[in-house]
């Protein structure tokens, strides 16, 4: 099948997928469109998380036991500010420091978001598109009993520990989407990465335009489950879930994407809730969605592929 | 003798007898006011080159052999910025670029030049006082054949290499100058460290007020010489004071600085210059003036104490 693939991705779990995506891809087949509703402004920096997780991983210089940050990282700066009294609840390693720097200066001098990421990111030897999902600030804000706090705050400096009860995205609704986002004519299929639903995922969707578009193609949506056995594989998705009112299961998460997402990617572990999923009008893959390694991540890529075509050939909700 | 002792200073020469003097005097006798004007942004960040090495110095981390920036220094960052395209021409060491980011973001967020360097400078365990010129900015700019320069952009970016026809402190005339520099009530003396004349001295006399103040004082004003031998012992004096159209020599330093300093402190090599300078109207002491050691920096700084009280005993244009 030819056509291009637009995965949608958070961090970690969304990185690694894409990895995988990239592997068995042609660079030119495969954009990575990444939520930047978690960017924060910090020590003075422009602070992308989620879009600089995809970027190391795949540049393949991601540090492996974070997931977050580069590979190989060194603490001097954050050891020298912290004995200066200055903060450190946002741990920037020394050469992530360097990414920070770079992105701030240029945007300040007025450059977009996506024109410093593509830069960044060919610079460091990355092939496939990488966009923000807009070069508009959103601001993901987490209602909590403690308040409404902004994402890092809650997410690093407080570990998730507030209850959530609601979340909204500042700034959603006068964001003008990445133009990759609405040019959905000659895609292959879209490809929801086992991202957290809530605050990775659904940031991407409330930019405006960007939900019909992806909704009006004919290509294939689906999703990768980031739920396995009830747990969330990285963060606070499976915590989320439960304080959204929502089954901590792949079929919570399924429940929530059934209004746009044609196809869903359930774990083996996690076969017996495939009937349920079904039921919601989704058709349904079983696979080993955990990606220990390389190879997991391009064998699970494969498989996705493999669900996308079978869908654009069978007609979505067959 | 008792009272304080206030220091005007530059960078590495001021820096090394500032050292001198908080090793020959209690901490609350000793007052470092540091020139600012070629302060400057970069990359983002507020960078202040010569308190910066004036502190790093007090705190004994300061890098012996490049004479800017820290010890045991590291460049992580700087390796990975320039991987990335970024700019690199003035070399920020990790544990300084601590300092950058903390300052930064106070300064930022409204607090003072002078309140940020007192406490980064106590945290480093710095015990003298050590004050910025201004808490407003000035900036030397430098005109020169290629047109006008900022002084870092001629200074480090450019090597010095285009020659100077004149200097100005952009900013100088509405800069109010740091309490500490009209308080001279109760001086013992006021020293001008061996700092180039120009960009160095000449800026902290520019801020209005200073220059009357310093003059007004019955503490004697004595001048330790940047130049040796008809060299600068680091930096641009010898070139600046050649291309101005001065003597190159301490004895053209000593003309610069006649109108209001009482006493020369000249190079032992230099002592056939001592009667020219007397003539001038400067008492003159002939001292081993180079500081290759912290013993040098301690011995320098006593006979420079002694030749202010004798200064102070004699009267000064005697």
């Amino acid at each position: 099948m030819s056509g291009r693939i637009l995965a949608l991705a958070g961090g970690v779990g969304g990185a690694k997928l894409a990895l995988g995506l990239s592997f068995v891809l042609p660079p030119e087949a495969l954009t990575v469109a990444v939520n930047t509703a978690d960017d924060f402004e910090h020590l003075g920096f422009s602070i992308s998380p989620d879009l600089d997780t995809v970027m190391y991983t795949l540049a393949g210089i991601a540090n492996p036991e974070t997931g977050w940050g580069r590979q190989g990282e060194s603490w001097t700066v954050m050891d020298a500010l912290g004995a200066l009294g200055g903060e450190t609840w946002f741990r920037l390693g020394d050469k992530d420091l360097a990414t920070h720097i770079e992105r701030t200066r240029r945007l300040r001098a007025g450059e977009s978001l996506s024109s410093v990421m593509r830069d960044l990111a060919a610079r460091l030897g990355v092939k496939p598109a990488l966009v923000p999902m807009s070069d508009d600030p959103v601001r993901t804000m987490v209602a909590t009993g403690q308040g409404e706090l902004a994402f890092q705050d809650w997410f690093v400096r407080l570990q998730c520990k507030p209850a959530v009860t609601s979340v909204r995205f500042a700034g959603a609704d006068t964001a003008r989407p990445h133009p990759a986002l609405l040019d959905t004519g000659g895609l292959r299929g879209i490809v929801v990465c086992p991202s957290n639903p809530f605050v990775s995922v659904a940031p991407i969707l409330a930019v405006p335009g960007v939900r019909a578009a992806l909704v009006a193609t004919r290509a294939p949506r689906i999703a990768v489950t980031p739920i396995v056995g009830g747990q969330a594989i990285k963060g606070p998705a499976a915590k989320m879930l439960a304080e959204l009112g929502h089954d901590v299961s792949a079929l919570g998460v399924a429940r929530h994407y059934k209004e746009w997402v044609d196809g869903f990617v359930l774990d083996a572990q996690d076969a017996v809730l495939a009937p349920a999923i079904t039921a919601l009008g989704m058709r349904v893959k079983v696979a080993d969605t955990m990606m220990r390694n390389d190879a997991d991540k391009r064998r699970l890529a494969a498989e996705v592929l493999e669900f996308v075509d079978e869908l654009a050939v069978s007609g979505r909700h067959s």
